[in-house]
């Protein structure tokens, strides 16, 4: 049914209909939408309409338009900015997901912790709080990430509850603003270590992030190294 | 041996004598670098510019050290800015390699090409021009590549030689200026059908990159569906 009360238009209301029966796995990758003719006929729309509704799912990454044989859904999918400071639980939000966390490990590593991103290292003196966490999108395991965080910036952030954004923390309770991030993204295959936490039963093959976050010049505020599903992620970058 | 006549400090001469080392295969992925005692005898130096000396080593991305072990030779690695214009060909050059390209097919696709990348519909209408190429970094084939190029902004393109820089030709002979290229990072296994380009016997994680690239406002000159090797490859971002 569409609505005719509201100014969305029927194009974009068919779309997001069809965008739902994706998302509750009612129509499954690999599917066909329904065809122009389908949705002209149950909706009582024209075939413009009908056409922009398909173009819309395809534009928006749900669909993939096969010439003479239909829409067809794709893998689930989510797409990632590269060039904007973006968390995990806000990145699931905007695509339309409920993002969940697991946490795996917490604690304090006395000795700190160092890493090279883009030929230059990075070091955080000890002691640094590292976060160990699984996150969902849907109850999906998406990434694993490891998180290693000034106690400088944030004392006391062990008494936090880190199944939410650690932004957020960040923000609302220490009031630091995050600046610049700098990552570095590599390949690496979900192997037996990781298969179970990703629920894969085959390696695939999956983006390495490791990243330093700043909170100020020269002031590191966090570092990751996290791997994201290289069968769920993609990351999008924009080069001037 | 150290000139003692230029202005390049010691650190950095012994650090470029060592990842000549390197480069040349005298060092290998995984053997151990000349260690700070060593340096000091050789190049009658101070401990101080000897760890300089293999810092910078480090920060350049050829070695890894491990505390009370030395220096180790890294794989070798190509780092790829993805927010910055830059071709394959001055790709390499900065990062010390040798560049070549071999061209797999070259040919007119009469009815165009477009591709989804970071959820917008890009169509370069035809006839286009399609070049299939292998490149490479001192003999190692390093990434494949299918290029679409505009034959409205490059009429008569399929004279040019194509071993080179396509940038080049875009600015040298047509004049274009690229102004933004928006790309889309995947990850992808080379398999049985891309191994033997990259001489691989095994599968191995690879970046799959799709862009558009502009030379106005909304002005295509080229799209792009490339498959850079995981294994030589990592590419830095940085968010704002």
């Amino acid at each position: 049914m569409l609505s005719e009360t509201t100014k969305i238009p029927k194009y974009y209301q068919i779309s997001q209909q069809i965008i739902d029966m994706i998302r509750t796995g009612k129509l499954k990758p690999g599917m066909r939408t329904p065809s122009e003719n389908e949705i002209m006929r149950e909706y009582n729309v024209s075939n413009t309409t009908a056409r922009r509704s398909l173009q819309e799912i395809e534009a928006a990454g749900w669909g993939t338009r096969i010439k003479g044989k239909g829409t067809f859904v794709r893998q689930r999918n989510i797409q990632r900015s590269a060039t904007r400071i973006l968390g995990f639980t806000r990145n699931m939000i905007e695509a339309g997901y409920t993002p969940s966390t697991r946490v795996l490990d917490t604690r304090k590593v006395a000795e700190g912790y160092s890493c090279s991103i883009n030929g230059r290292r990075y070091v955080m003196p000890g002691p640094v709080y590292k976060i160990h966490r699984l996150r969902f999108a849907d109850d999906i395991p998406m990434m694993i990430e490891v998180r290693y965080i000034s106690l400088e910036f944030c004392p006391g952030i062990e008494k936090q509850d880190f199944t939410g954004s650690l932004y957020d923390i960040y923000e609302k309770h220490y009031g630091l603003q995050l600046i610049e991030i700098h990552q570095m993204l590599s390949t690496v295959m979900i192997d037996a270590g990781t298969e179970r936490f990703f629920d894969v039963h085959h390696p695939i093959p999956a983006f390495r992030v490791e990243g330093v976050t700043f909170c100020g010049k020269e002031m590191i505020l966090e570092m990751e190294d996290s791997i994201y599903r290289g069968d769920k992620y993609r990351f999008s970058v924009r080069a001037t």
